[in-house]
């Protein structure tokens, strides 16, 4: 078969498919217009997967489409919503830690330190994002804007990037930890990720208990630094990087830095307006500032002080594809809540399925499973969170499963869940879009990932847990 | 004074003017939170007139400032607003006109039908111009990417070059003309010129009335289509051009189209689509569709039929920015205007102004011709629209004026003001470029058509809209 007709022939089962659901009648319950939503929902999902075109190219159409019937102004809403721009910013940063070189001397030093072996380099990757998870309590501004850029540079300066199709050398490695590290991170802390104050909250409104920055701590401490030891040296052997040792590291590291000379004026500013965006995103509890919108700030004072040019930054593809395709899933998302969907698939499972029926820990089990089958449907962790959150803890509430350790893994699986796709998460688009990791490694090793997070958070976590007396 | 330190006082200039406005206290009668959006709105516009950098980089670096101290959320509206994705996808079509060849088969079929005489090549100008007005919502696009490049080519063909210093023989003559006719046509129909959908935005949140495509065009095509024929021809007399006949003008046409060759499939699909379009945004009256949505699925259709290539449109410089600082500049003044600023506006003004003395035609009058004399000072009629049409508007309404002759008057005004200089909007420097044209005669014979178009608008337009029932 041509391409072509492939490609068409993808185009027709996106078309078939939401055909079909808009034309069958709503399930009982369901208000029809998220019935709708969920045929343009279901059909933009297929068509990312399916890509018969670019995702941008996939998501305009279905909005278009979508759009002509059904009125385009709610189906563009994602373009104008946080996250969004959270993500497209985080796109824009990133090139002027390239094109000032901060990022290349930050990564000539951490080569200098722990570049003996590439898996050194993980670890190093894994820390630096452990310890910022303290302070950046976004996944995209940590992964996204920070940590990934630093070390896809050590890549590059090793030899493997995208550009020269080696990223199988180290990049990919370096991408997929990463990605891997930084949604562990997030669930140990209260502050490692935005939505979980939200998810905070929902354990206090229908659980009854008070998950604050302590006791989160206390909780995932444990099972989420076992969690940053293994993933490293976990995907260091079902992902093995082509460069293993480095032996000249000390040398490479030192000749770069002499090479690069002293710091640059844009560089410094560069640096300081790191620093201030981190201080910034590390207080939004005290001062309520918005991530994204320090994140835009960062942005023009890198665009304003010459960090980077504008030229530079119109040039970044990935940043205007992610933009294009991403917006329109988020609004899509975000409608799909709106209309009450989840609410009535709450619904419907609460009346098919009885679940005092089950063990508390396996309660726990399948809620967390069926959380992670179902978060392959969302592209958002704050959506999911919005949406399951409350389906996931009224579950287990009434069937029974320990509260602490109920409030705890499903907020876990919020984060870690995102590992499972490339769009599950804000981060996922900007680090997949670097392009060093095919799509079916991507979705694969985030399938071991997270059935190795569900092991150790049920076999070491909740036996800590029970020692600490949790439940 | 260095480029930098230039820089950085218009930068200062704008930091003080915001300051300035945001510790003044609100004025009486006037919401504290819309003067702090008129504090973000003034310095915008400050910044685009003054464009320290890049309009993108002026708006995002307000958006940030603002959005940190005042929440994003509400700043980023504009970027999921119809009316800048009906701007934005209007840059993505031209790719597909100028990509395709379609646009130069329109151009080289009128030659063989009007190029007898240069006057006749002058009109099939127009007539091309006119057609792609219908579908090529960018002035610069349609003259400075397809109308003008063609038109040059056959005047260079007939022995009229800048090169040669021949410029006199006929490309000045269609040089001029193509800018003129394309700022006529540019207000004939909404989707004929960007702001255009800017200013029905207004038009519905100041004046309270629909400004549809089937009213637009109605409203715009007498004059408009009068304005068509009169200017080849005024200008033919003011500006005639050495060589008058064309023996082998049928040869000429003949030539290029065979050198084309015959139709492609991706032209062949978008000379469907385009039809398709046209006819779609012409009847949104009836099928309640919104033009923007159509706009989006002709933009999807193309790329999916490849009548341009995803990669193209990527690169299209233009789209990008116009998307971020005019998105930016939608989101704030539609604050501006929820907050209730321009309703305040008004009552000021008729408080301290008796605008309502005047006749309404005469105030009419008053109106444009300011707009024309203000219109020397702005340099895009994007900047144009967003400053001074909400002003426009809301004398007119405060003194009485008819409310669609002063709806489609103003917007018109702000099309064929460019005329008057060399730089009004981004098409004039296009054209000028090309250097068939002094400086001198630019401005004088610009004078000339914009005092033209204003005596038809008044002595042909008024009439005819009060026959059909507009005022």
């Amino acid at each position: 078969m041509s391409d072509t007709a492939k490609r068409f022939l993808k185009v027709g089962i996106m078309v078939a498919l939401g055909l079909l659901i808009w034309f069958s009648p709503a399930p009982e319950g369901l208000d029809p217009l998220a019935w709708q939503y969920f045929s343009a929902y279901a059909v933009a999902i297929v068509g990312i997967l399916l890509r018969p075109f670019p995702a941008p190219v996939v998501m305009l159409s279905v909005v278009g489409v979508y759009g002509v019937i059904m009125g385009p102004k709610d189906l563009l809403v994602g373009y104008s919503s946080t996250t969004t721009w959270q993500v497209f910013t985080a796109f824009m940063i990133s090139v002027a830690f390239a094109s000032t070189g901060l990022g290349k001397r930050i990564a000539y030093g951490l080569i200098g330190i722990f570049g003996k072996t590439s898996l050194g380099l993980g670890y190093s990757l894994a820390f630096t994002d452990l310890t910022l998870a303290l302070a950046v309590p976004s996944t995209t501004a940590r992964a996204g804007g920070v940590v990934f850029p630093i070390f896809n540079n050590v890549a590059k300066t090793l030899g493997s990037s995208v550009e020269d199709g080696t990223s199988h050398k180290l990049a990919s490695y370096l991408a997929l930890t990463s990605y891997h590290i930084n949604l562990v991170t997030a669930s140990i802390f209260l502050t490692g990720m935005a939505p979980n104050s939200q998810i905070a909250a929902f354990a206090k409104d229908i659980l009854g208990v008070d998950m604050d920055w302590m006791t989160w701590a206390k909780m995932g401490i444990v099972p989420g630094l076992i969690l940053v030891l293994i993933i490293p040296i976990l995907l260091y052997k079902l992902f093995t990087p082509e460069i293993r040792k480095v032996d000249n590291y000390k040398e490479l590291s030192r000749s770069g830095l002499n090479e690069m000379g002293p710091m640059s004026t844009r560089e410094k500013c560069l640096a300081v307006f790191f620093a201030m965006a981190v201080l910034s995103w590390a207080t939004t509890g005290i001062t309520g500032f918005n991530a994204a919108a320090i994140a835009i700030m960062f942005l023009s004072l890198c665009l304003i002080f010459g960090c980077m040019g504008w030229n530079e930054v119109r040039q970044s593809k990935g940043a205007w594809d992610t933009l294009m395709w991403y917006g329109a899933i988020i609004g899509l998302s975000s409608q799909l809540s709106g209309a009450g969907f989840f609410t009535w698939f709450a619904e419907l499972l609460q009346t098919h399925f009885n679940f005092s029926m089950f063990n508390p820990v396996v309660l726990l089990l399948i809620l967390v499973v069926g959380g992670l089958l179902v978060r392959y449907m969302f592209a958002s962790s704050s959506v999911f969170t919005t949406s399951m959150m409350p389906v996931m803890y009224t579950i287990g509430l009434v069937g029974g499963a320990p509260i602490m350790p109920l409030a705890f893994l499903c907020a876990a699986c919020n984060g870690y869940g995102a590992m499972l796709t490339n769009y599950s998460g804000a981060c996922g688009p900007v680090l997949f879009g670097y392009g060093h990791v095919k799509m079916k490694d991507w979705w694969t090793l985030g399938a071991v990932s997270a059935v190795c997070a569900t092991l150790v958070y049920f076999l070491i976590g909740l036996p800590y847990w029970k020692l600490i007396g949790m439940w």
